[in-house]
């Protein structure tokens, strides 16, 4: 068994990443921090953890986690991850970050959509990007792997086929996405509270969500041989239920392109990807809820391409593939403990 | 029209009160004041006010409300309504309180549960209870009444026809109540933030909630001349939606009753009560939202009386009751701008 | 008082109806027809009514309802509607149609997209469409007023301006439209099931939904004069909740166009319709569900026009806009029995 | 690895079940039924179940069980069980009913409460009630093991010790119960439509509900060494939220106790039963959802007993115990598969 830390365990992602670790055929939960004075049992922080993981939280230092863990997992704000990373990694733990602070590769980019200085560039420049289908190669061997976004992923997944055969223009994608409200974290405000977001449908972040320069990124480097750079319109919606995020994606073929094409295009682009499903049928979020399934369909309308895909934001959008990214640098099937 | 202000306008029984003031025949709501430094806009609070009610909040000011406005309705927290309503009443402003505040008569009572001292013990002895049901001929002459508690008025109309005929045991009875989350009022916190309440049932406050002391001191009170006094089992829980009360309410009949005879005398008891709907059916939560009717029904199960009722607790529960109340205090037909 | 009927009272947009009808000032409800057998009570299809609508249903009879009422309000399934229309014409009765039946201007694309003939022709040829914001002149002396579909008029009172002005290209509209499961009628079916459709959100008859002829014939219209025929591309989604629509809506400018720009072309071709909201924040369903208001916001986005729409399907969207209709065609203010 | 079957593959708890039964380390699930003509396979029925289960569905045939399969899980309509488990077990495989066909000991309750005859008294005589808590011992060697119902696994796990050590008045046992529409099944019905049991809250089947005299029966039985028989007072209610059953109880103790004093009962009689946790604070629905746990804590209101119990209806109250019953059936840990 490999000894691991969940570092940040109040929130949500938190939660789901102890229940899967507490199951895992590898993984052992030596380790939960959190930074409330008290010093919390997990299953005060979550009822539904008691019975299953039976820890009591201690504050972050790093010379604990090193002296007990091997991995570290962490479930913290942006900007929090970068005040423990490079002490974790100076003691040799490797470092599965789920918050956003080390995945635009470019700290300007970063400075610009967070508001703050990056303060570790070296750790930046040697971070892997954590999306098994895209970078599945180059994870086993990081000691750093900045965990994707969950719109991100959804995004990603969905149209980095077209990306890669050069199919689309890049500046015509519409990718208008809705998540359930656990995306919005733990921490009680008022467009999150009961009454304002139960029976209410709406958008929110237009043109300024920071998982918009994240799905640039990364699909630019997909499409980085063949034409210019992705610039794509994202806008996040909140859709009154708990987990699932559901992107509605349009893109303009560069080139006529049937159904039959596309199918064929991502069974192969993704023959080795157990978590992704084509569908034939539009998929709901209720599908892949509770699962790591990237779920998928693709259809031609009126000249353009339109994609739905659905992914549960706190499994293949957060915990899961925080999971997936430890199988591989375990060197072990991407599948443990996730099915 | 009669000039009408609002007190405490950032809350939801205070935009719904807005909302009906607004398409009242005699009313006029020429004031709303809010603690906020920032002079908000009703409809910056309330964006579905827009177009229906066109002002700016002011700090609370007791003269500049007597100047303008005749009545005030208090849609302030507990305690709070014990800060304004003596000043209010002095300059001859008529009172309806939708807080606590004026609720319990004993003095004493009031500081236990509510943990502060009663400091308008005048105000409090010449409140009246603003039941209409139950207390239609106080209310014209009331200067100061004190609208009921939502959980209060649902229990307190199931039951007061059993016990003014002194046909139940009055420690038998069982209030199983069960509220939507509007009932929590508008301040984020954890237990009302969406994904903690949003599928979930959950009980609170077993045994202490403060609708006990009310509901006991007005049953007791409507059976006065026989028996001795009400004491309830009375247990709230949370539902996943918005808006609407049910109790499901258990007693023992003193003697053998059949449902024909309990049907009888509650049609009797509310022959004049335009909002009291008595079902054949079971009601749900759903056919009184958005109204101000009260719904209920009357079983009986294995020797026990058994009522199912419900009602609007943002509206038969809060604001809508107000303007019953209004209604009655100026003279008029009590279900003007409810229906 | 007008004596008005409503044919086919067991639906959503039907209790609506009757619930603002009797509380309007000029109209009264003298029947409501049902195709039951049993002749059931309005209040026993809809608990909710019970002490508003005093009525019996009755089955339809042509005669019996050119006898009693001046206008039906026929909220029939599509292809029913057909059925009633010529014979209460024919006697004179002035037919305000809820269903798709009259909207669509040209028989073959109706038989296109609703699979059966148009049987009546000469009905369809005198029909107005009944979005008075668009059409308000003509229907004042409508006979046979065709009322809009929900997701229709989120659609075309979002691009109405930019099409009249010719600001955008015509097929480069992308409508990503949300509603709630009223939307979906009262018939039980799986795909509206509770425990299928509650915690889903998902997309449904992408590319074939039947409002989209509906769009495209309106706005083509509205842009007669200049360019080409507008050719949307229209993706419906269920969003567990009640009631509302919210439209995301993309469309590339012919020209730069500022958001101040865009916003005085809205405000002024508004400048006379009561119901139209324009916002300065993003619009939420909850903001006009259990209202008649139309609330949309604009922006623009990495060069393209991006517009948020809301309205309630059930009020703006079907029964609030028939009383609208109702109300000019009375000769009367459109906003009567409305707010 | 033990070939089992699921006979009835359509609804909500054969697809929970088809889930475990994909993960246990012991199970193979080897066959699906339905009653369907077109063979559906599993995960078109069930589309979260894609690249887990993969079967295609086969009309029952006792033969062709037998062959295949040593264990028969039916999740089957009440009745249907009936016309199969004969057969099945004349062949030899063992069968666990989530039916309620076989828990009623008494063929006459059963015809009373189930309106039709009860035709295998033979098999019915031999069935042992599948609620390991209560009757672990009975279990491993049954060869018809009768699953309880939901409702009634909440009301007797809450209630079992205070029968069993005589603690509590037996007719004075009030059970105020609410469940999720999962509940109610997957077949579409007006009572579970999506706008009609959305924002709704109701009680239904008040003094009739068939889990009554299931609770009555094992409850007298517990207690059949002491006192009279048990006859409760069951009041059920829909939740409009996916899974879940939240039991609020109340009795009145013979003599007083503390809550001390229940809480060390509880947890003597729940010593050996690993999925029942004992809980400090109040335990919600959400606490035991997607997981086979049983919540529930113990408080003492005004002299009453109050006990407040969850479990999610369908692992814990119905495909989760049903693998528990499993698990001993085959002589393993009851916990396989389960955490």
């Amino acid at each position: 068994m490999i000894p691991v830390a969940v570092v940040g365990a109040s929130g949500y992602a938190a939660r789901e990443l102890m229940g899967i670790l507490a199951r895992h055929p590898y993984a052992e939960l030596v380790m939960a921090t959190s930074r409330a004075d008290e010093s919390p049992t997990v299953d005060s922080l979550h009822p539904s953890l008691r019975r299953i993981v039976d820890l009591t939280c201690v504050p972050f230092d790093a010379d604990r986690v090193a002296e007990t863990a091997r991995f570290a997992f962490l479930a913290l704000p942006h900007a929090a991850s970068l005040d423990v990373t490079p002490a974790l990694r100076e003691r040799g733990v490797r470092v599965i970050d789920l918050s956003a602070d080390y995945r635009l590769k470019d700290p300007v980019v970063y400075a610009d959509w967070y508001s703050h200085e990056h303060s570790d560039p070296g750790g930046l420049a040697e971070a892997v990007y954590g999306l098994p289908e895209i970078y599945r190669d180059r994870i086993p061997n990081a000691n750093l792997t900045a965990n994707p976004g969950c719109y991100t992923s959804t995004s990603i997944l969905s149209l980095a086929p077209l990306i890669a055969e050069d199919l689309i223009e890049r500046k015509s994608i519409i990718i208008d996405a809705k998540s359930g409200v656990s995306g919005a974290g733990r921490s009680p405000k008022l467009t999150t509270h009961y009454p304002e977001c139960n029976e209410n449908f709406s958008a929110y972040g237009v043109g300024r969500h920071r998982h918009t320069p994240e799905i640039d990124q990364v699909l630019s480097d997909v499409g980085r041989l063949t034409g210019e750079p992705v610039e794509v319109l994202f806008t996040p919606h909140l859709v009154p239920m708990d987990r699932g995020i559901l992107a509605t994606i349009y893109a303009e073929p560069k080139r006529e392109v049937s159904e039959r094409d596309l199918k064929d295009l991502y069974s192969e682009f993704y023959k080795d990807s157990p978590f992704v499903r084509l569908c034939e049928g539009l998929p709901g979020t209720k599908d892949s809820a509770y699962t790591n399934f990237f779920d998928m369909t693709l259809r031609v309308v009126r000249g353009r391409i339109l994609i739905v895909a659905c992914l549960d934001n706190l499994l293949k959008g957060a915990s899961g593939v925080a999971v997936q990214n430890f199988n591989l640098m375990i060197g072990q099937d991407e599948t443990l403990g996730l099915v």
